[in-house]
C-alpha cells in the first residue's frame, strides 16, 4: 500500500514516502495540519453583508477558526442563484477582517484567480473542479493555500494526483477534502468516505479536511458525522452555517443554525481531546 | 425525514416513531444496544479449533465479548475453500463455551437454519443473502438475535425493510451492520458509509453493528474506522483477527493479529468514553 | 482479457477458452442461443388466470416464443403483494400448455426448486439471488435450464463465478441474464449495461439474455434498449408485457401493452436481421 | 417523464417541448443529426503529423466525416504526457484541411478558447469539464458548435443542465456526448449507459453521440457498442483509432487499428439501415 504513489521509481511530492513528517502551514494565526483540529464555518453562499457578519460574530463565539462563504457558486441549473462574484468576495473580506478570521472561498475559473486570491487567505477548488487541471496547474505556481475538494466520484488516486498537480508547480500548502461520493444511496445527498480520511493520512502528509454538510446533504448528521470524521484522522472541519436555513438561497436543508453549530462545537470537543488534539 | 419508514399510514416496527427507546438485549451475559460497546472479534473463517481457541482466548483478554468465525463461506468462486459446515459449528460452540463467550455465525441457507441455531448464539446474515426474503422470514419465526447485514449495494431504505422482514413475523431481535457499499473506489474493498450509521440511530431503535474489516479490506484502516464508528454511533463492532493472516484460509488481508487487536482496543476506549459509553 | 476466467490454471466450464462454440439448448422446441433472437413475454406477476391468459395469447401472436410470470416476488417491503406461489404456478403451466408456450418463472428459496420445477420449464435466479450459493448449488444439480439474472451490483466475474456454481454441479444449461445494475443516475431504474453482453459472448459460450424491462423501469425506453441489446449481441430478450399496466400489482409503469410489445416486435426484427439472425 | 425538464413552469432550452423536431446543422458539409450517422474518427492524441495523416486517410477511404485528434489531454497524472497544445492544433487543422474533413479538438481551459476555435470546426468539452460552468458559459457566447461529454458520474439531468448553460447563452448548436459512466464494474473502463442516450432522444431535441473506445476502454467491445449505440439512437459515433495501437502515447488498449475500424464500418451499416439511416 505504502508504494502505491509512485512514478517510474519516484516517490510522488504528495507521498508520506517523500515526506514523513505531516504539513503544517500557517494562515493568519492559525495553524493547519497541527494539534488543533480546525474548524472552518459559515454560509454556503454570500448573501448579505449583515448574515454574514452574524454568522461569523456567532461561529466565532462557538470556536470556530475560519469564516468560509461562496462567491461563485457552481449550481446545476444555469437559472439558480450564481453567487454575487466580486461584490460576495468584498463582503468576505471585509468581514473576515472585523472578525479577524481567516477566510475562505472558491474559485471557479483559471481567468478569476488574481481577483480572488486578493480578497481570500485560502482559495478552495470544488469537487466539479477538482479534474480542471488547468486550473490545478495554474494554483500551483501561486504562494497560497489551497482546498481541493475530492471530485464526485474520484478515486483516492485521482484526488491525490489532483494534488499532486498544485504540488508540481511549486506550491505544497494544499489541504485534501472529502466531501461525500455518489452512490446508489438517495436518503444522504453524498457517501461521506472516512476510509478515504483514515487512508489518505497514511498515504499522504497532506492535511486532510472533512465537508460533513455536503457530505450527508442532511442537518441531522453534520454533528455526528463531525465526530466521526475527527476519530478517523481529520485535522479540518468545514460546517455549513446559516442563521435562518430555511431562508438560505442554497443549501439550507444541510445548514445548522448557530445554536447547532455551537452543539456541535461542544460534541466533538471531548472526541477531539480523545484523539489527542484539541478544538480550541 | 422522520416519516420515511411508514406504509399506509402505519409507522414499520423497525421505525423509532413506532418505539422511541433504543432496543436493547441480552445474549448470555451480554447486552447489545446499552451502554457498553460490544466488540465481537475472531477468524473470518474457522480453520482448526487450534486456531479459533488461541484467537479467542486473546481477544477476550483484550476485552471482546463475543466470538465470531464462519462455517459456512459465501466466497465469489465455486473452487474456493467454503469453510468447514457442521464441523465448523461444533468446534465454534465448544470454543464459546471453553471462552464463556457468546458465538455469532452466518447462516446461508434457509434448509440449515434449524442447525446452526443449534450450536450459535447469534445467527448472522451475510450483506449476499441481505435479499434473501425467504431466509429472513423464517428467521422471522425464530426466537434467535440475528445480525443482519447491509446488501452490498442495498440503500438504507432497502436494508431497514429487510430488518422489517425478519420483525414482522415476531422476532424483534435484530441488529443492522453497515459492512461497506459499493463505490467506484478501489484502494479499499468496500466504502464503510458511517452516514448510514448516523441516520439508522436516528430513524431506527435498532442497534447498529460496524464491520470495519469486511468494510475497508485494508488492516491498517480498521483501528481508525472502528474509532470513527464509535463516533458515528455504532453499538457493536465486528472485528475479524487471526493469529497468522498471512496463512489465514480467506480474508488475510484485513485481519488483524491479536497484537493488533489489542492496539485497537486500548485506541477505541478514550472515543467510547468520549461519546459517554465504554468498551470493558 | 481472453485468460480472464481461470483458476490455479484450469479454464473455467463457463470459459469460452473451455468450449469455443456457443452453448444452444432446446426448451420444448424453442432453441436458446441458436439462430433466432427468442424473446420471452409476460407480466411480472401472475395475478389471475384471465390476465395471463390474455398477456398469452396476444405476445404469441406477435411472435413471443415463451412465457414469464411470477408466482414468487422478491418484494423490497414485506407488506407488498408477495405473489400467488404455488397457485399461481399451476396457473402458468396450465396456461403455457394451453397455448403451446414453454414457461419461466423464479424461484426464491432452494426448499421450493422441487415445487417451481414441477411447473416450470425454465427457472429464473432473480438478481436478489445472484450471491445466494446454496440455492446455485442445488440448482447445479438438477437437470432443468436456468436463467441467471446480474446482481444489483454484481461485476461481471462475480456473475460468471455464480453460473460456475451451477455448472460445476453439472448443470450447463444456463442462460446469463444482464437485468440493469446500480450506478448514480436516478431517471433510470436500473443502468443497463449492454457492454457486459458484448464482453460475455466473447468470454463465455453461454447464451445471454437482456431484460430491458427491469433494467430501465421505464416502459419508453424498453424498444429502444430492445434494438440496442439485439446489436449487442443478445440472444434472447425477456419484456413485461400487462394488458392493463396501470392496474398491475407490481412494475406497472415498465411493463408494455400488448399492442406496445407488437410495436416492439416488429421493430426488433430488421435490427436482428442486420445482425445475421431472425425474430420469428 | 416529458415534464422533467421545467424550470419555474417554463420548458429549458434543451427540451423538446420546447422544440418538436431534432437540431439539425451543418459542419463544413457534414449534418449532424441528419438522417446520416456521422463517424468521427482518428487517434486519442495527435502525436506527430505523419500519424495523423496516415490515420486520417485511412478512417475517410473507410467512411468516416470527421477527423478529431487531442492537442490538450487531461491526464490524471500531471507527469503523463500533457499533449503538444498549439503545435497539435496546427497539426490537426493542417491534416483536416488536406482530407477536407472538419476537425473535432478539445477545449480544457477557458482561456484558451480563442485559440482552439481558431483551428477546430468543433470544441469538444471533456468529460472532466462538464461541470466547469465557467467554460460552459464561455462557449454559449461563441458560434461554433460544441461536443459536450458526459461527466464521469454526471446524472442525466445535470448533464441537460450542463448543455442548457452553453443554450442559455444563445450557442444552440450542442451535442450530447455519452462516454460511459463509473460503476462497481472493473473489467470495463467504464460503463456505456445507452439507456441515458435513449432516454436523451426521447427528452432533447439535440443530437446525440457515443463514445464506445473511452466509454468501454477495450478494443474488442468497441464494434459491438457501436452497433448498439446506432440501434439505441444515436445520431455519432467517436472511434479511437491509431495506425499502431500498441505505440498509442495514450488510450492505446481501446484504440482501433484502421483495419478494424474498416471492419466496424461494414458491421454497423446494416444496423444503420435497419434503424433507417446509413452510414455512408
Amino acid at each position: 500500500m505504502k508504494n502505491l504513489l509512485v512514478k517510474e521509481g519516484n516517490d510522488l511530492l504528495v507521498s508520506r514516502m517523500q515526506q514523513t513528517e505531516n504539513t503544517q502551514f500557517e494562515v493568519k494565526g492559525c495553524v493547519i495540519g497541527g494539534e488543533k483540529t480546525i474548524v472552518i464555518a459559515g454560509p454556503c453562499a454570500i448573501e448579505s453583508e449583515d448574515i454574514l457578519k452574524e454568522t461569523a460574530f456567532k461561529v466565532r463565539a462557538s470556536g470556530a477558526s475560519m469564516l468560509r462563504g461562496g462567491a461563485y457558486k457552481p449550481r446545476t441549473s444555469p437559472y439558480s442563484f450564481q453567487g454575487h462574484g466580486e461584490e460576495g468576495l468584498k463582503i468576505l473580506a471585509r468581514v473576515g477582517q472585523d472578525m479577524n478570521m481567516p477566510v475562505v472561498t472558491e474559485v471557479m475559473d483559471s481567468e478569476d484567480i488574481g481577483l480572488v486570491a486578493e480578497y481570500s487567505d485560502i482559495l478552495q477548488v470544488g469537487a466539479r473542479n477538482m479534474y480542471n487541471y488547468s486550473l490545478l496547474k495554474k494554483l500551483g505556481r501561486l504562494d497560497i493555500p489551497v482546498v481541493l475538494k475530492r471530485g464526485l466520484s474520484a478515486t483516492i488516486e485521482e484526488w491525490l494526483l489532483a494534488a499532486e498537480y498544485i504540488m508540481a508547480g511549486g506550491n505544497c500548502r494544499v489541504v485534501l477534502c472529502e466531501r461525500g461520493i455518489r452512490s446508489s444511496e438517495t436518503w444522504t445527498r453524498n457517501t461521506i468516505d472516512l476510509s478515504a480520511v483514515a487512508l489518505v493520512k497514511e498515504l499522504s502528509h497532506l492535511p486532510v479536511m472533512v465537508d460533513p454538510s455536503h457530505g450527508t446533504g442532511v442537518r441531522s448528521l453534520v454533528t455526528p458525522m463531525s465526530k466521526a470524521a475527527i476519530a478517523a484522522g481529520a485535522d479540518v472541519l468545514m460546517i455549513e452555517v446559516h442563521p435562518n436555513p430555511e431562508k438560505a438561497l442554497s443549501d439550507g436543508p444541510q445548514s445548522l443554525t448557530p445554536r447547532g453549530f455551537s452543539q456541535l462545537m461542544r460534541e466533538i470537543e471531548p472526541i477531539a481531546r480523545a484523539c489527542g488534539r484539541r478544538v480550541k
